[in-house]
């Protein structure tokens, strides 16, 4: 399959990267529907780790079984599919080579008490993914808690050690801890400032929120003010979280958060094209809704990101 | 031995598994008065690390010589004995080969302080269970303790070394906690959670309690409710349960907890066949009892697997 | 040196042990006037660690010369002797070959506040073992204090590594800790509970200290009362602790504490042989009473485990 | 490129350190247009992980691209540009060869709570500065604060590392922590025990900021008077931490901190050239400027340096 | 260079060391004017670390520079030379083979809060004391910190390295901590302790505080008393730390404290070697005075040694 010129252009930027890497970016960014055009559309299901069985499959019980998923990204001509150890372990045969897939390697749950919940536990290796034919690992990242030194240091290992394996990696920045209140969570700032970490720690590509017109910190309130940096629109606040990601050298995914209707997500898909962004990483959304209703909403997604919807 | 297929339907689940790992699994689906039908009965004697060793085994003093419960679990035709390192050693060369072993690779006891109690030691390693000559490898995992990130990291290291060297891996995963109150520790929601992280961290065989019909998470009250999951019945629970380990794809054994009466112990097993689970790990119920009464309630809860009781 | 059948049968108990361990337990077993017996006296050394130096040594200053001890383990037949890292080097070479020896891999002190007290250092290797011609490793564990989970873990890495290399481990099995009363530190419901955990972690030999009819546990003292566990005197306490030791399978031997009357120390020698015990470990008695006392008084135990005395 | 005397003079005074280490001081002494003088003046681009990338780069959007800093750095004719691991990779390719490099290692950022803020993330690896070319690793300490020792530590590994694999190290000393105040922070006596620190944990380079005629340590100020230490001038507080320095066998450069006015930086440089100091590392004063604006000054910098200016 | 029948001797007592540790030792005991006599004087330069370098070296400004106390040491004909990483790689090709160096591979510093000073930063490696030609390692432990056990096992596992490439290693046993008060840091009771403990855990030189007659722990007091432990003098006192010391079989120096009169010193000096101590480590009495008047003292500390002052 060769490789389109929008899709070269995007590895041009990771210079000095390894082939491995930049194979399994090129694999991802290729496949499905939107495969050469730069934009990507990726299924995680990470929630029963995070909420729980029944509060993530009970609204579609297909989807406790872990074949499901792969099916609705398979037919749902999705770039990516990624989930924990387990969730793959439990296709990683009969769906081998059918889509590519990133093993999330930390993990979280509700079940904590909220002392321990602003951390994940690693869950998973390179050396898995590698044995279940991944194309990359996903990781998250808690910047503003008290355990983010942890996590960075944990995340700087595993991407040294996956790009000299072949395989690149995925970093979850999610806000969240000790220093930030549930507004500054989703806050513009905050959301730039997480994009820029998970670039400077080495990852290839970004998922974060997308993010509110609020502004946390106080020293970048009179930046964002004095510098007069659009923040009023989706798009605009996309726009800056591109410009915080290398100026755009780096892809980035954007996250829509809890269950919503169905056009709030075409809108939020609307911004992060119209943004620049790569596109979206969408799971209850899909997954909890029936799969012919979600196969139709996905379609429509890509369409959007086709620039025909 | 041949291995039925229904054995190797289950087999079949564990995608891209080593076959050291299969072979093992299937040693322990074949072995015993249950081999072949795709339901275990497993004797565990690790209460002597837990409670003490008067508290275990004055009741039925022929128990203090660990060389009895080998005898045990043989005689009653039982799939597998799980014990801790230093009680397999004590009967390893007399009994090897005559049953399958699970290496309980940490302990807790009784004599810590509260602070220090929601959390293993690991007592024991993949190479002494090599060593040994045992199938597989157990580990307690407690969901809702704040030392629970650290429990996952060990056992999913561990099973990762485990299974690359040919073992199986089997989680204990008992819900305990800052985060947990002792009715939520029991809870059906709480039951199904724990099912779901252990089959996520990759266990081969999980182990859960029994449950009751108790939700114990704000969130998830109401999603049991809207979705109206049936959770009236112990085999509507363990129904639910199988459901939260992939849809049946992982080997669930159920515990009954405290000595209790014959009556009760089959009823628990009854709930656990028509709830489609895969038997029952049980431990003091039969060997604080004289061994002839433990060998012929062993026997009934074989036959109640079997449809005959 | 032809083993005993007496030796031979207590070997059999250490079943898939490595040769290695056997030869070495062999060994002390078959060393000194208590030789093929199945009984053992070792004088241990590490007072100048626990207590400081003058607290040891200053009663019999020629103690505190390395030598000296060497000289009176080899002098009075006993089987073993045992101190820290120092004090074996400081003699190595001079009495290579003349007694077997047990480095004490780990080490509290008298200086630390009371927080820091319930933990041990690890003092020595198990190459330091090999490299000093020793029989054995011997390393303590606090069970019931908050540390005990850490000092599990690092002993059984340690004893896994020593078997390997052909030395046998014993095991210091003191309770102390957070959860435990001054009473309760020496209470027999404690010291059983002590002894199983010592097994359980694969100690080949038991270190545990006489112990009191006191009851520590709730949950234990029903039991004890239950099932009329005979507590009532120190042979029957020690027979307790050798059912709670595998029923017998593992060496057991026991300490009688602090600095006492001559008779006192004949009585607890009569006990331990009268319960079953394999016996006595023996420090500060000894070596702080001036050396013609000392081998006299050691000549009188070893009589009496010969069932002489 | 033939080496001057005079940075001969100064690698002769890293004794007995690798050829490698050496060849790379000698590249960054040797590049640019202060090239074989002894001094250097270097681009830090770490803010976007220290402040934000708003607040970096938003005065100067230009910098949102990593490409920018490159560029500047190189059209400046600087002696090397100082970056974390995600800025370095985005253009490491483009840029291969074209000026020294600094990998900074470790990372703090904004966005931690202050109890958590006292210590930085370890970021990139000696092996990850290999394999983009780079001449140094860059690594800040922060003497003062409690997480002062595992920084040491993690520098002190760092650093042997680096020197085997023929890398040289740039230590960042700023002082912090729970035994400073604000003052602390810029005073005198604490500049040069910072500087100090550096060099006998092995700095090859040692950045510092310049520092007031404050006072900070009780025991400090008494020798100060004592000994008419002459602190009374910028100059003069180079030139003391110079001596702090191994009496200038250390290269030492220092920076300014926040952005300020350009007579303000040109003075800083005349008392830094005048007080035998060697040079500036100069960061947000230069590329929050436009372009233009920026290697002007930066000229200006260099000129002064030259005695010209 | 042929070794004198007393070094010969005082080796003999490191029984089973390699022939590596014994050269070294060999090597610092035969070289300088004391050379064969058993006795050391050795220069340490840590104080850079421990006050700053202000306090350190502004008396006599000639000691910021690291070549000054290598030339002192080497003129004043003395043992050795002790100090931090950065202080001898600063002259370690310059003054290579001229006198046997001891690196200090842990550091403390002025700067921490309380709660962090009771321990030290690891800052060197045995591979850095080789690479650097040192003849052996210092390094300090704190016997009565809540950090001592950490201290503990690392210079357990740094000595190993060391003894098995061929380096000795020299302990600096300074009590201090949680446990202890001012008086109890040179108290008699705890200063033999602490040597003790340097002399466990394998110090092959012990550096220890000359101490007062003040007893600090409880239990020790009543045996000094009746046990009637001569304590009345510094040579007593010097007498007993060495019987501490497995009975002068361990090299024992003493060092004196803070900067005091040249009579003082000579007094301790006398008192070392009355009371059969094996010399001196003398740093600030030295190095802040004028050289001349540094050399001086050197001598005459040196011929006290040889019994002609």
């Amino acid at each position: 399959m060769k490789a389109t010129q929008t899709v070269r252009r995007i590895l041009a930027n990771y210079e000095g990267e390894t082939p491995g890497v930049k194979a399994r970016l090129c694999q991802m960014l290729m496949n499905g529907r939107l495969g050469g055009t730069g934009k990507m559309v990726i299924l995680p299901v990470d929630q029963g780790f995070e909420h729980g069985p029944a509060r993530s499959f009970a609204p579609n019980p297909a989807g406790y079984d872990p074949h499901y998923h792969y099916k609705l990204a398979i037919d749902a001509g999705l770039n990516a599919y990624a989930a924990p150890l387990g969730m793959l372990e439990a296709g990683a045969d009969t769906f081998a080579g059918q889509i590519p897939t990133i093993l999330k390697a930390n993990s979280a749950n509700s079940l904590m008490s909220s002392t321990a919940s602003k951390d994940q536990a690693v869950t998973a290796s390179v050396d898995d993914a590698l044995r279940l034919g991944c194309s990359a690992i996903g990781f998250t990242i808690y910047p503003g808690s008290d355990a983010a030194f942890g996590m960075f240091e944990e995340i700087v290992e595993m991407r040294k050690e996956a790009a000299a394996k072949g395989l690149a990696t995925v970093i979850w920045s999610y806000p969240r801890g000790e220093a930030l209140d549930k507004d500054g969570e989703t806050a513009i700032d905050i959301a730039a400032y997480a994009a820029q970490i998970a670039a400077l720690v080495g990852a290839h590509v970004i998922k974060i929120k997308l993010s509110t017109d609020h502004l946390s910190l106080k020293e970048a309130k009179a930046v964002y003010k004095d510098e007069e940096i659009d923040i009023a629109t989706q798009a605009a606040r996309v726009k800056h979280c591109m410009q915080a990601s290398f100026d755009g050298r780096r892809i980035v995914v954007f996250s829509g958060g809890a269950k919503k209707g169905a056009d709030g997500i075409y809108d939020d898909a609307r911004a992060i094209r119209d943004g620049g962004g790569n596109g979206s990483i969408i799971g209850r959304n899909t997954f909890q809704r029936p799969r012919e209703e979600a196969l139709e909403m996905l379609g429509k997604i890509v369409d959007i990101y086709k620039g025909k919807a």
